[in-house]
């Protein structure tokens, strides 16, 4: 099987060049192309997934394909969004056989058909390692995108799930909450997920939003997944949850739990019951950068 | 130096979050936001570039960046489009430092400005292989976008540029070019970007307009690199220049050369004065998935 014959299996798998949901011709051109509607903006993502970095070479094809998709959809739902098409650059060992490549997009055209995804082009390659990037395209209703440098001192810090979850698990992007969150009743005021851990994406929500942040212990640890640790539930990546600030006397939908409030400080500041809460979590830059 | 002041110095250097063409929110936020004109479709290209694979390791981190972009802007070229915004993913070695990484993006960056293309957003991270891969969305007015599927018996075949060039130059992709292909009195029918070699991507056009081509071995001599073989012209590939077709009586613009016609036939057969053409050319995958 050459790459021609090997795109033109996936295209077909994709649902072929025929036109739909705006898409005016998908895989096998030099570029996709999309007419936008004009009462939507359009959202952006890049999410790489490489073996050994961000999962074990144990997992099979068709899971790292539905978890390569499934982080970037996180994204779209932290911003309200609806995911439209996506692009998927794929670079395979040299040893792994024309049918792992179609499990790996079997696996992530699964959870593109349950969430409306349209695979619409990509790049396959070859070389020693396993790597993945996915670039998604979502909408959201013009000008209603929920961002991370709204937030107000006063509003109150919400958050959907548990967290401290195993890591290997299937992920569920919360995009159907991140619609809910669009509602006017429910007046979000800023958005973020939880993909390094809570600690380290709140920091970066009250960076973005010149605020600070004081957690309450009791309430964060019932949400803390079973077996797992306090520890593990701040610092830990890979929840997939939504982080999200409502203003004093508005509640969140089902689902979702108040765990703090944003104070005026210095912003990035974060307390849990009174003392300093360090901003650490997955970082995939560390300290070994000079 | 982290993640987090890393992405802050691209941030700046990429022009800030600050709002401009269409582009309402950058790096920083879990997406990019884009605002789409009601004129235009939109177009998206990924591309991978890997150390090893398209490029040696030799090559200077901002010749790296710059070509990254330039092979997806070809792209769009090869559409009639215009590029608005980018996404990067990069992967980088262990041992490269965080200047190695700024280079990459003041090379990407500085053919960014020149074209247009706005660098809306990106992921980092570490392995231990140089791994990039670019997403690209141009625009294109409505229903004008120039396809590979709509090429005709008795349309003449042409080239841009010249074929076989050295594969370590800097690429120029043939924006305006493809931009001029648009134009009703050029009534261009359908184009493709030469990227894995001429034969290989007459072949894809061919295929995809079910059609067959006759080259004109003369004409095409005359178009191949100084200090290149036909062969090289015919199967090298990294040329980024436009193939395309146009109606018996129509002329190509300036810098543009008839090498050909299509034909009714076997769709994707090709000819090279009366002898048939293999579509051999760059095939990542070849031989090696079964």
């Amino acid at each position: 099987m050459n790459e021609l014959d090997l795109v033109d299996r996936i295209r077909r798998m994709s649902g072929g060049a025929r036109p739909r949901e705006g898409l005016l011709l998908g895989i096998g051109d030099d570029c996709a192309i999309y007419r936008p509607k004009s009462t939507e903006d359009m959202l952006f993502k890049t999410d790489q997934l490489i073996e050994g970095v961000h999962f074990l070479p144990t997992l099979p094809p068709a899971a790292i394909g539905q978890r390569a998709l499934a982080r970037a959809l996180s994204d779209i739902a932290a911003m309200g969004g609806t995911p439209r098409l996506c692009l998927v650059s794929l670079t395979i060992p040299r040893n792994r056989p024309a049918s792992w490549i179609l499990a790996f997009f079997r696996g992530l055209l699964a959870l593109a058909r349950r969430t409306g995804t349209i695979l619409a082009g990509g790049d396959l390659a070859r070389s020693d390692k396993l790597y993945c990037d996915v670039m998604l395209c979502g909408v959201v209703p013009r000008g209603l995108a929920l961002r991370r440098d709204t937030a107000r001192p006063g509003d109150n810090l919400w958050i959907s799930g548990r967290l401290g979850k195993p890591w290997d698990r299937p992920i569920r992007p919360r995009l159907d909450l991140g619609r809910k969150l669009l509602r006017r009743d429910i007046a979000c005021t800023a958005c973020i997920d939880i993909s390094d851990g809570l600690a380290l994406d709140l920091h970066r929500l009250c960076l973005a939003s010149g605020v600070a942040a004081e957690l309450d212990r009791v309430a964060l640890l019932k949400r803390v997944a079973r077996g797992a640790s306090l520890e593990r539930a701040l610092h830990g990546g890979d929840d997939y949850e939504l982080l999200f600030t409502l203003p004093p006397r508005k509640a969140g939908p089902a689902g979702t739990t108040k765990i703090g409030k944003m104070v005026a400080g210095k912003p990035g500041a974060m307390r849990l019951e009174g003392r300093p809460l360090a901003p650490r979590g997955y970082d995939h830059f560390g300290i070994d950068i000079t």
